[in-house]
C-alpha cells in the first residue's frame, strides 16, 4: 500500500475515535511490542479454533526484516499487507508507529467469565480517567500476576490508543472487563469468594500491618490483622485520579487500606498506589 | 492584572521553555496543590532567613476564596498579585491552571550537600526522558520517604511544567540533584556509605529474595542474601524508558536487582519498577 489517502487507510485511522471503535468493536495496536503480543494471542486463539484477534495487519518491509519473529507470526495470519511508512503514519495514532499497525477485535470478557475461573487477584479501576494511568495500571496488574482487570462504567476507554500503548502489550495478556457497575461487581465478586479492598489513603487498615501479619504467618506465628489476610483472594478498588474513591465505592469494600506515606507527599498517584497494593498481594499470595 | 498580552504575562509564559528556565534559574508551579507546597517551603525558608522560593505569585480572587490556607500563605509573601482567569491561562502551561500560578527559584542542590546529610535512600534517574515519568518517580520517592532524588546528565528537565505537575507538590519536599555524571555519583555515594543497586529486569538478585532475607532478620534469623541487606543505606539506579540502564550504568552498581514479574509482562514501566524498589527499601529500613 502506497497511498496514505486511500479509504482503507482512513478506516484504520478512524479507530483513534471511541465512536468508531465501539461501532466496529475493533481497536488499534501500534508498534512492534504491542503487535507481537497481539499476534501471539491471535495464534493461540486460532490454535484453539477461536475467532481471530488480529483482523488487519500492515507493516513495512524494513520493520519485518528487523523483527523476524513478528514477520513469522504475521505471515501465519494470512492477513499481512505491506505498507509504506507514510501509509503507516497516516493509520496510526502515534507520530511514529515504528513500521507496524494492526486492527484487533475487542478483547473484553464478561465479569461472570472472570469469576468462573476462581481469580485470586483482581485490579478494579473506578472511574480512572487518564489513558496513560489506565494502561500503566493494567501493565502493573499483569506484572503482579493479577487474574484480570476490571474498569467500572465512567472509566476511560481502555482501547484508547494511548491506553493501549501504555499497556506495552499487557492488554493481550490479562482478561479485561469493562463498563461494570461497582455495586453489581461487589456483589458478584463477593459471591465468588473474593474479599474487596478499597485503596484509600484515609483507610483504617495499613498495608504494612497486613504485610507484617502475612510475614508472621509464614514464619509460623499467628498474624494479627483482624479477619482479613493478604493471602486471601482479593479485588482491589482504585479510584479516580482527582477525587479518589467515592464514598459509595468505599462502602462496597470489606476493608479500606492505606498505603503508608513515609515522606511528606499528601497522597499517591493512582498508578503508584495500585502498584504497591498489587505487589503486596502478589507477594503474600505466592510466598 | 487584566491584560493577557502584557509583557509580564509573556515573561511568565516563557518559563514553559527550557532555555528561559535555565537563563533565569526559575520555573513555573501551577494549580493550588503545587503552589501551596511552594508557599509552605517559601515560608520555612524565609523563617530561616533564606532566599525566597516563590518570587512571583498570581491568583484569581475566586481561587483565593476557595483556598483560605493558600490565601493566608500568599498574603504573607507580599508578592501576591490578583489576576483574571484569562491572564492566568496565558501564563500557564496547562489549559486550566485552576486560578493560581507562581514563579519559583530553582531548588536543586549539589550532590555533596545531599551526601553530607547521611542519606538512607536515594532514587537516581539515569536518562529518564518522559516528564510525566520523572515527576511520578519523584512523587513516589517522596511517598517512600527517600532522602533525595538525583537525575543524571541527559535526563529530562525536572522543571518542565509537565514534570512539576506530575510531582503533585513533591518537588518542594525532596531535595533534587540534577545534571550528575553517573560515575562521579557512584564514587561519591559509595564514599558516603551508600550501596548502589541497579534496577535491572535481568539482574541476578531478586527483590523478593532481599525482602525475605530482611523479614527473616527482623524475626531474629540470619537472612541469607549475600553481603547486601535491604536495610543498608541504598541508592537505586533507574534507567531510560526504552533502553533501561546502559551497561556502563549497570557496571557502576554493587548489585543488579530484578523486580519479580509474576504474570506475562516482559518488563515493568520505569515508574512501576521504581515504586516497588523504593517501597521495598523503605519498608525494610523502617520496620
Amino acid at each position: 500500500m502506497t497511498n496514505p489517502r486511500a479509504d482503507r487507510v482512513r478506516d484504520v485511522a478512524k479507530l483513534a475515535t471511541r465512536a468508531a471503535r465501539n461501532r466496529r468493536r475493533q481497536f488499534l495496536a501500534e508498534g512492534p511490542q504491542a503487535v507481537r503480543e497481539a499476534l501471539r494471542l491471535d495464534a493461540d486463539r486460532r490454535a484453539e479454533g477461536g475467532a481471530p484477534i488480529v483482523v488487519e495487519l500492515y507493516a513495512s518491509e524494513s520493520c519485518l526484516s528487523r523483527h523476524p519473529e513478528i514477520a513469522h507470526l504475521a505471515e501465519a495470519t494470512g492477513r499481512l499487507r505491506l505498507a509504506d511508512d507514510d501509509v503507516l503514519a497516516a493509520m496510526a495514532d502515534t507520530v511514529n508507529p515504528q513500521g507496524i499497525v494492526s486492527v484487533c477485535t475487542m478483547l473484553d470478557v464478561p465479569l461472570s467469565a472472570v469469576l468462573a475461573e476462581q481469580p485470586r487477584l483482581l485490579a478494579v479501576m473506578c472511574r480512572v480517567q487518564d489513558p496513560g494511568n489506565a494502561g500503566t495500571i493494567l501493565r502493573a496488574a499483569d506484572s503482579a500476576g493479577a487474574s484480570a482487570v476490571v474498569l467500572t462504567a465512567g472509566s476511560v476507554d481502555i482501547y484508547n490508543p494511548k491506553a493501549v500503548r501504555s499497556t506495552a502489550g499487557s492488554i493481550f495478556h490479562v482478561p479485561v472487563v469493562i463498563g461494570v457497575d461497582p455495586a453489581a461487581f461487589a456483589a458478584e465478586a463477593r459471591g465468588a469468594g473474593l474479599k474487596i479492598l478499597a485503596a484509600d489513603g484515609a483507610g483504617p487498615l495499613d498495608l504494612d500491618g497486613l504485610q507484617d501479619a502475612s510475614a508472621a504467618r509464614r514464619a509460623g506465628g499467628e498474624g494479627t490483622a483482624g479477619d482479613y489476610r493478604l493471602e486471601d483472594p482479593t479485588a482491589w478498588l482504585f479510584g479516580n485520579e482527582a477525587q479518589g474513591l467515592s464514598q459509595a465505592e468505599k462502602d462496597l469494600a470489606d476493608h479500606r487500606v492505606a498505603v503508608p506515606l513515609y515522606g511528606r507527599a499528601e497522597s499517591l498517584n493512582v498508578g503508584t498506589a495500585a502498584t504497591v497494593c498489587l505487589y503486596a498481594s502478589a507477594r503474600s499470595q505466592r510466598r
